[in-house]
C-alpha cells in the first residue's frame, strides 16, 4: 500500500479537529477562545508526523488519530500561555487570545486545551494509554523546562551553545520526535523502533529550529509573510546570535554584547549592525550547515528504521520540505 | 484490619509530597515556585479522600497513593491560575506565587503542577490508568467550566439557584467526588461501588462548599483567621446571595440588587447591609439547613456501599469534621 500523502494526513487531522466544533460548546467563554486557536490552522506539523509515524508500521492508522490530534492540541496550549508571556499580539495572522479577549480568558482557555489534550491522547487502543501517556509526560514537563530555560535566557547575556540546543531541543524538538514515537507505537512498532523514530523527530525538529531562527534573519520578506529581524530587535537568544558571539572578537564582539545589554537604543540600528556582524563572521552559511548536518544525522537514523523504504517516501518529503521552507 | 485514621492518610501524604523534593529540580525558576505551592500545606482533604476510598475496599493503598497525590497537584495548579485570575495576594498566610514572583512564573509554575498531577497519576498498575485517566480528565475540565461559570457570575447581576449548585458542582465538588472514585477503583471496588463514593463525595462537596460561604459571613473572626465579609464585599456569588436573592421582596431585593450593581459604593456599608438582610431572612439557617441536608444524603448513600460498617469509620468522622469546621 502507498503511505499517507502530507495532503491525505492534512485532511484526516483537520476533518477530525472540526469534527469537534469546540468553539459550540459550553461555556462558550472558555471553548470559543479554545476553538479559536484550534482553528488558527498552522502547518499540522506534528500530528501529521504522528500519522507517518504509524502509517510506516501499519495500513491502519486510525489508532494513532486521536493521538495525533492531542499533540496539536498541547501545542495549541503552550502558544497560548507563551503568547501571554511573551506579550503577542498576533499568531497566524490573527489577534491572540490574551488580546482578542483578556489573560485571565487565555490562562483558562489554554489550560482547557491541556487537558483536552489528554483527553484526547487517551482515546485509543486502551494497552497504549500506560505507555503513550508516560511519554507524553515526559514531553510536556520538558516543553515548559525548555519556556523556562528561553525566559531565563532572555535576562542573561552569556548563554552557552550546549545550554541552547537543549533549550531548543526542549521547547520545540521534543514535541515532533514524541509525536513520531507515539505514533509508529500506535502502528504497533517495537519500543526500539519507536526510539529510532524519535531520535529522527528530534534532529530535524532541531533544524527546523535553527532554520526558524535563520528566516528570522535572512528570510526573503516577500515570501516570509513578516518583518525579518524581529528577534534581534527582542534581543532573543537564538543559534544564530550564539554562535556569532562564540566566533566575534574585537569590536564585532562588542557590538554584539552592548547590543544585548541593549545598549543600542534605536532597534533599526541595533539589527542593522549584528545583521553586519552575522554577514562578517559567515553566520548564514555556518547555520545552513548546521541545518544541512542535523537533516542528514535524522535522515541517516530513518535509514535504521526497519521497514521498507517505499514506505518512509512520504515522510522523506515532509522532512526535506521543513527543512527548505523560505517561511 | 482497622482503617487508615486521617492522620496516618495525612502523614503518608506529606511524606511523599516531601520525597519529590520538587524545589530542588532544575531550573529552579520553574520548580521552586511549584514545590512552594505544593509545600503550602492545607488539609490535604483531596488526597485523603482517596486514600480512605481505596482503604474501604482494601487494606493496601499503595496503589492509590499516587493517583492521591495527582488530585493535591492538580488542585494546587488550579490554585496557582485561579489567584491570579482573582488577583489574589495572599494563599493559606503566604503571598501567591504571582505576587512573590511574578505573572508569567505563575502562568508557567502552574501549567508544570498540572502535568506533573498527569505524572503522577499514571504512576499505578498499567491496567487501571486508561479508566482513571478518563475518569481525571472529565473532572479536570468541569473544573475549568466551574470556574468559567464563577467569572461569568461575576458580571452578571442574576444568577438562578441551579446555576449556582451547577458551578460549586463543577468547580469544587467533583474534585472531592473523583479522589474518592480513583481511590475507590485502585482498591479494586467494582464501577458500581466507585460510582456511589462518586455520588458521596459530591454532596460532600456541595455541603463543604456551602459551609465555606457560611463561614465567609458567620465565621467567628479569632477562629476563622481572616477577615469575614470579603465575598459580600467582592460582591461574589455565594449560595446566601443566591437564596437571599431568591426570597427578597421589597426594600431588601432593592438592597441586595444595588450590592450586587456596585450601587453601595463603601465595602463596610455593603457588608452591613447585606448581612442585615441575611439576618433578615434567616438565610444562615436555611444554609444550615442545606448543609445538613447535603450531608445526610452523603451519609445515605455511603451507607448503601457494600463494606463492612467498621470500614467506613474514619471516612464518616472525616465528612461530619468538614461539616462542622469553623474555619
Amino acid at each position: 500500500m502507498t503511505p499517507l500523502s502530507f495532503q491525505d494526513c492534512k485532511t484526516l487531522i483537520e476533518e477530525k479537529i472540526a469534527s469537534f466544533a469546540l468553539d459550540q460548546r459550553l461555556p462558550s467563554g472558555l471553548y470559543e477562545p479554545a476553538g479559536y486557536q484550534m482553528g488558527l490552522g498552522g502547518k499540522r506539523i506534528r500530528p501529521i508526523l504522528a500519522l507517518m509515524g504509524c502509517n510506516l508500521f501499519s495500513d491502519d492508522v486510525e489508532p494513532a488519530l486521536m493521538p495525533a490530534i492531542a499533540m496539536e492540541t498541547f501545542h495549541s496550549f503552550t502558544l497560548v500561555h507563551d503568547d501571554i508571556m511573551d506579550h503577542a499580539l498576533v499568531r497566524r495572522g490573527s489577534p491572540t487570545i490574551h488580546t482578542r479577549w483578556s489573560p485571565n480568558t487565555a490562562i483558562l482557555s489554554g489550560d482547557t486545551l491541556c487537558i483536552l489534550a489528554y483527553e484526547y491522547l487517551a482515546q485509543t487502543s486502551p494497552e497504549l494509554v500506560p505507555r503513550i501517556l508516560e511519554i507524553f509526560n515526559r514531553m510536556a514537563l520538558q516543553v515548559c523546562e525548555g519556556q523556562q530555560y528561553d525566559m531565563d535566557f532572555e535576562t542573561r547575556c552569556e548563554v552557552s551553545y550546549a545550554e541552547y540546543m537543549k533549550m531548543i531541543e526542549y521547547k520545540t524538538a521534543v514535541l515532533q520526535a514524541v509525536s513520531l514515537q507515539i505514533g509508529a507505537l500506535c502502528g504497533h512498532a517495537s519500543e526500539e523502533e519507536a526510539e529510532k523514530l524519535y531520535c529522527f523527530g528530534r534532529n530535524l525538529g532541531l533544524a527546523f529550529q535553527i532554520q526558524d531562527d535563520l528566516l528570522d534573519v535572512y528570510a526573503d520578506e516577500a515570501v516570509f509573510g513578516k518583518a525579518i529581524g524581529g528577534d534581534i530587535r527582542e534581543n532573543k537568544k537564538t543559534w544564530l546570535v550564539i554562535k556569532a558571539l562564540e566566533l566575534a572578537r574585537g569590536t564585532r564582539l562588542k557590538i554584539l554584547q552592548s547590543a544585548l545589554r541593549g545598549e543600542i537604543e534605536h532597534p533599526d540600528e541595533k539589527y542593522r549592525q549584528v545583521r553586519e556582524v552575522y554577514d562578517d563572521l559567515n553566520i548564514a552559511t555556518l547555520a545552513e550547515r548546521e541545518i544541512s548536518r542535523l537533516f542528514e544525522q535524522a535522515m541517516s537514523g530513518l535509514k535504521g528504521v526497519e521497514v521498507t523504504s517505499e514506505r518512509k517516501t512520504e515522510l522523506k518529503k515532509l522532512a526535506a520540505g521543513l527543512i527548505r521552507r523560505k517561511k
